[in-house]
């Protein structure tokens, strides 16, 4: 652990960011709803997803960008569908109300499908997808976001980085989780070389000029993510096209914004955000047992399989995210001081206790 | 047009295709299907999944290793739920057998979704998907296939390049078509490249250690593919994720064949491939005037994003296919010599008339 880190407990933590988001008028199971999803991203390991946003949240609610109140209601429904309105209500509230109701009608007629509207930025994306674990179906969420990708043989930021997540059950194994940006890197990790004045992988970013760049200050300021795949000689225009598949089934479909008009949680205006989320009853189609014996026999199949030279183990999606939230409920979340600051400094604002953070602060 | 090519009448050439079909004793309606993926695919320039592949069509159901009689039946069904079994049947004929049923109930729940096992190769995945456009439904097909990509860290064909086609329907600008393998480059163009003594990219395939190796000797004779993204600094765990889900729907949900099971259409074995099929009729979430008039503002709006520099064009998914099956439906479909010579002689074996493809054999 880096010396300017300090380890925070999770749970600690999450009664803090909940505290903080129902001093802000949220309603407390809602608050506890939000914070529970920051705090999983951070026990996940996916830092920049988790409370590290948890001021970019208070400006945002201050300044009734999001409704914290919200009314969330179907506007269309079917069977097996639902068109969802968010009413611009925090899209962890929005994505749990859709996803759960998705996996109960899926219950009923083996799959629900659900487009939403008029949301916000909803953090990890695995949050909604792995809610379909414990009812033994598979979860899939979707959800467009600001543009910051540029499409092959383009320049400008025209498309976001549109996450895609689907969590299967297995049987002894851990699930099945995967949980990926369509672009190659989230723009947070060129603003971290940036910081660290280290060059970036030349096939993640185009500069002003559309060429690749390895310089991340060009990248950052005036330049543009690169889709998964990079280049067109190595397949960015895949990546570009499941961008597009993301923005299409989240944005177009439900009535929310889409590519340009997505509006960025870093501005001053309403996101109108589109999600996508679907439930699968794995029993509509096979008995339980055999096919959580068959994704086992997958999963082993992979891990099993020889290594590169150098390497010593093959990853399933979400194994390491599974391993170092077990690490993490253990040893507390390492929160670095920088961030550990600006939670004290919304503590001390809004009136929530912060000694768990102070007394643990490097002199 | 290279001077070993020929131009051939996509009619032609697709009653010849169906009339061998027929010799082989395949059902006159089937034959034409089969015939028409396979024309399909030449008329949109993936050579790889058209008539090329005929030889290996008829190997197969010359050796009984296809069924061309298959009864194809629903194992499970619910309202907005298939599971099929294709019997054996040529995959085509599996595939369009379920992705209209799909339609067909879609029409009534919003979305269907349907897992097959016990199929064949299908050909090019975007044959399915389209057929939703028609019915102003949003297509979805995805198979997995035989094991050809190592997985992150690995040096071994562990799973398949499984495509993953999505087909959506917009206004007055044409469909967006996405058809794609989650693995860099399709194994034929290593292949390719091997023939021709041209080095290949350093991200598309790993040699026996599981290096990346610009050989392609070397990655066609005893190295594998890597994913969608290439080596993980670049993303290529997610393209091994993408792949991994396909086979998760396509092989585990339905019980067909997954990972280094699936059997190869080149190998003399059944197959056993699963697939995936899902249409979603967008009226089920908006009124179809209005999401068409959004899929054409997407589409202008990717198109109208300021070129990198050196580039005059961004394309839309689809839109190089839909542009040349124009082109090739009036001029021709080009045939390489050599391919022409292998029809021919399947011609002469079956007795069935090779003299368009003859006639214009350069001497």
């Amino acid at each position: 652990m880096s010396t300017d880190q300090i380890r925070v407990n999770a749970e600690e933590l999450r009664a803090f960011v909940a505290t903080v988001f129902e001093k802000l008028g949220v309603p407390s199971k809602d608050a506890f709803t939000t914070a529970d999803s920051l705090i999983k991203a951070d026990l996940r390991g996916i830092e920049s997803h988790g409370t590290s946003r948890l001021p970019r949240y208070v400006y945002r609610v201050e300044n009734k960008l999001i409704n914290t109140s919200p009314r969330i209601k179907i506007v269309r429904e079917s069977p097996s569908t639902m068109l969802v309105d968010g009413d611009n209500g925090l899209g962890q509230i929005v994505g749990v109300w859709t996803m759960d109701r998705c996996i109960e009608k899926a219950r009923s007629t083996g799959i629900c499908m659900a487009t939403v509207k008029n949301s916000n930025h909803f953090g990890i994306a695995a949050y909604y997808s792995m809610r379909a674990l414990k009812h033994n179906m598979i979860g899939i969420s979707l959800t467009n976001s600001q543009p910051l990708v540029a499409p092959t043989f383009g320049k400008q930021r025209t498309i976001g980085t549109n996450p895609i997540s689907v969590s299967v059950p297995a049987g002894r194994e851990k699930p099945f989780v995967l949980d990926m940006a369509t672009s190659i890197v989230p723009l947070g990790t060129i603003s971290v070389h940036a910081k660290l004045k280290q060059p970036i992988n030349e096939n993640w970013a185009v500069n002003k000029d559309g060429a690749p760049t390895t310089n991340p200050e060009e990248a950052e300021k005036e330049g543009a993510l690169m889709p998964l795949g990079g280049p067109r000689i190595t397949g960015g225009h895949k990546g570009y096209g499941l961008s597009t598949v993301v923005d299409i089934v989240s944005g177009v479909l439900s009535g929310a914004s889409f590519a340009v008009t997505v509006g960025s949680p870093f501005e001053h205006t309403i996101s109108n955000i589109g999600h996508f989320f679907a439930a699968i009853d794995i029993q509509a189609f096979r008995p339980l047992d055999e096919f959580k014996s068959d994704m086992d026999e997958l999963i082993r199949t992979l891990k099993n399989s020889p290594k590169a030279a150098g390497q010593n183990r093959i990853y399933i999606h979400g194994e390491i995210e599974f391993e170092m939230e077990k690490n993490r409920i253990e040893h507390g979340i390492p929160v670095h001081e920088a961030f550990a600051k600006d939670l004290i400094d919304v503590g001390k604002k809004l009136g929530v206790d912060t000694r768990f953070l102070e007394k643990k602060e490097k002199k």
